[in-house]
């Protein structure tokens, strides 16, 4: 087995060897710019390990695993239109540096590029991928639309919101192991409990993203602490506190997030005080810790090694350890 | 064998069958609406003919027709987006009737939705299917990246016009034909064969267009005559206008080709008769018969009866006859 870090340098050799210029530049050129922003590529090392973790070889998983990239990237740049977003990664996003219309078109194009990159795959194989790969992106496209939804509504239940970001986050955490699996050519339990595993991490690290944007350290968590209040976004945080808020705290906090005030520091404050003294942030601590326990409750079902079954608690406990 | 309207019958059958209401709603009531606005259903007609054609059924090829016109659909909402068109057949554009956002995202839906309707289709078939496919929209989007990078060039050349309607048009048409041939199950050289006939129809048709667009009869066009004009279309018989052209006729229709005027009769009444004294007219209608004569030459290599060449034959005059 490999490190994660490993797994890491594989795929940006295998990416820096795929991202060649091709004509029309204006079609490809953005392609090549969003894929070369950076980040952490989570989701194409996770295909790698889990290739290896079913006794597969990661060259095999590299092709699924740039699928699963280019797709992620698709959705970034389709999506920063949609939010109207200046910047991704520090970096301008693909429709202020081009125009929306590029990003309309290259975005188009990567998720298509996407369905290519398993054609390397036998006929099975292939299918099985991109079945999979399918109804995933279908998922990610229905997540988005929640999302917008219901940035517009007033009545979102928590079994609606934890719905939404499974669609539009976790279950492409899901789909990168099961296709590792998939390539490995594992039974069809391994691959539905590998698929289980990241899924269930995946929401409780989207809900630990909710968490800590209101609670992180400001050193360490990378984005603007309190980012999520100034944008009055309804994250598990506020919906908690609203199911467990007095009919005032629920007045209150309903107001606080109809505003956007020129210098949000004291409203940042306040909802977090809201936060905290409704128990929100106590409850959303439990419900990231619930996923993660059901997370790791699933590895014990799988028929692979204690070895490589400690391999992924590893690599879970690590990613759940962020600066809390 | 059926006739073309038995196949636009039994298409608008399964389509109304396949189109059920999905939530969320703001992402699957555009996509039923783009998909009932109506048009001549041209492309999955031929899926299903040319299945027909190869000793196939049409029932078999319905889910890769209903993948075609979901493609087809799909690039329209896209398309319209970045022109900024206001209608569609008569009827509101999806981003005017809901917003771009809803366009950009339900146009990915159908993107998806396109690659999961060929699932029912066994492994080869499906990887066979998905991979013409794969190769057809990204030729698609680079037809539609070239056409928007000639709006702003002034030395686009007509084997790169040609090109650019090939990829943007014309290759769907022979993926459509293709597409009920893999279906069928027919030999390799039949398959290449029949895309080259759709592929080189479809270049035929969409000079015809053109074409019409300056001289067609205004009763049975469909379309506003000299639209093209109007919008300073640089369609081949402005290239070959050009190509052909005194230095001061090409000074002059330069200069016609940068005006808007409120009024644009006179406009383009001068441009018609700079593309009759240039010889663009004669010469743009020897290029659509050059091609459709290639089309039809293809049909002598087929291993089909003579019967079955026919109705292609029929097929391909009928849709040549148009009122030019």
């Amino acid at each position: 087995m490999h490190t994660i870090s490993d797994y890491q340098g594989y795929f940006l050799e295998y990416l820096s060897k795929k991202t060649i210029t091709k004509e029309p530049k204006n079609l490809y050129d953005p392609i090549s710019y969003i894929l070369n922003l950076g980040g952490k590529r989570l989701r194409p090392t996770l295909v790698l390990m889990a290739s290896e973790i079913f006794g597969g070889t990661y060259k095999d998983a590299l092709d699924a695993a740039l699928a699963i990239e280019v797709f992620h990237n698709f959705s970034l740049i389709h999506d920063d239109i949609m939010d109207d977003a200046p910047l991704r990664r520090g970096k301008e996003t693909v429709h202020e540096k081009w125009d929306i219309n590029t990003g309309i078109l290259s975005g188009d194009a990567m998720l298509i590029n996407a369905y290519q990159l398993f054609e390397n795959y036998e006929g099975d194989t292939f299918k099985e991928l991109a079945k999979l790969f399918t109804k995933t992106a279908i998922e990610v496209c229905e997540g988005q639309q929640y999302d917008i939804d219901f940035e517009t509504r007033d009545d979102v239940t928590i079994p609606e919101y934890i719905k939404m970001i499974e669609y539009k986050t976790a279950v492409l955490v899901g789909a990168a192991m099961q296709m590792g699996a998939i390539v490995a050519g594992v039974s069809k339990d391994n691959k539905s409990s590998i698929y289980d595993f990241g899924r269930l991490l995946g929401l409780a690290f989207q809900l630990q993203d909710d968490y800590l944007d209101a609670f992180g350290d400001p050193e360490t968590f990378g984005k603007q602490v309190g980012g999520d209040i100034i944008e009055n976004k309804k994250t598990i945080l506020y919906l908690k506190a609203l199911e467990f808020a007095s009919k005032d705290e629920q007045k209150q906090l309903k107001g606080l997030f109809s505003l956007n005030p020129d210098d949000p520091s004291e409203k940042i404050s306040t909802v977090k005080h809201l936060f905290e003294t409704t128990g929100a942030k106590d409850k959303t601590r439990l419900e990231i810790e619930k996923y993660t326990k059901e997370a790791f409750d699933v590895l014990d079902g799988l028929s692979i090694t204690n070895d490589k079954k400690s391999i992924l608690k590893l690599f879970g406990s690590s990613l759940m350890n962020r600066s809390v």
